[in-house]
């Protein structure tokens, strides 16, 4: 498929609109109509680029799941070890999570809707994350520990942490420090990891 | 409420088939024939105990999750130190996910059923959670840490574990033993705990 810019354009705009409406009214309640009216476009130019719902919510697990782990790796890119590594990609994963809260409410869906869309989701993420570990294990810089497991465990602690304090904070639009600091705190006896070294822009906001 | 003890045979009965086909279906193709076809009993029965489809949707969440609790709390109050208790109490969460893998189809879909159903959820098991890491922070044998972020993030690690390595293997009607003891070495490094005397039942099966 070969879209020109404006094309691409019309194609991010009808997926921006299916994130709302999923996330608003669940996938059973969304339809083309929603979503099109939501993007300003007609009915005829949603069939141009997706077949129908089904289509279009997949699009839409893999969209999010490319930027999530974008915006982690590039974060944690930038680390100067592996605590300070992981400070960064939780960083970057709770703004990620405050941006797109409609992430985990639409990941839930796909449960029914997807089945295979919700494991690819779960598995492509903890991939990059084994990498990491891997790498950090070698280096001597943690403990010497099954690294598939911890990444799925560490996982487990950002999706649940991300659900109390910033799905379930209206107001507050990331994780308050305090939690973060007890988070990474955890984390890094967990891996039994060497502490960060000092940073000015510490959680690199 | 008072039900004969026949009403209330009934009444699990109910709420078993529920299980079943809501984790089958799905909220939005579950039905009342289904479940009581399921069930056994005829239609009108139903509503003897339950006004309509989302009042035993609600109903089984609470009764999920007292059961869950109720396991994780009678496994863990057999502990001789925090992180013995920790490894009784997770063994009995992967026990009654493997034999409820219905859960966390069901947690999930409440995400837009019954929200109010999917907060209680968590916070209920969180709840017990804190006080018996409070308890062991008093003592000592645990590391100063909050403990309300901790019990988030232990759940966390429950939770996708749980998903990985019972839900999504469908022939192991457990979780494989060198995992479980990954997650608890990585729990006691969290956690900070001291290692748990040795038990000849280990894991209390």
């Amino acid at each position: 498929m070969s879209l020109t810019e404006r094309g691409n354009r019309t194609r991010t705009r009808l997926l921006d609109a299916a994130e709302k409406v999923f996330a608003e009214l669940g996938y059973h309640d969304a339809s083309i109509v929603k979503i099109t009216d939501a993007a300003g476009v007609g009915q005829g130019t949603f069939y141009l680029y997706f077949k129908g719902k089904q289509e279009i919510f997949d699009e839409l697990v893999e969209d999010l799941n490319r930027r999530v782990r974008h915006a982690m790796s590039e974060a944690s890119a930038q680390g100067t070890n592996r605590i300070d590594s992981e400070r960064l990609g939780f960083g970057a994963f709770f703004r990620f999570t405050a941006e797109h809260p409609a992430l985990y409410r639409i990941i839930r869906q796909a449960e029914f809707v997807s089945p295979g869309a919700l494991r690819m989701h779960y598995t492509r993420i903890v991939e990059g994350y084994i990498t990491g570990l891997d790498k950090a294990r070698s280096n001597g810089e943690i403990t010497e520990l099954d690294t598939t497991v911890a990444a799925w465990a560490l996982m487990g602690i950002g999706e649940l942490v991300g659900m109390r304090w910033v799905l379930w904070e209206d107001g507050t639009p990331s994780l308050p420090e305090p939690v973060f600091e007890e988070v990474m705190a955890l984390i890094q006896r967990a891996l039994g990891a060497k502490p960060a070294p000092r940073r000015d822009d510490d959680r690199a906001e």
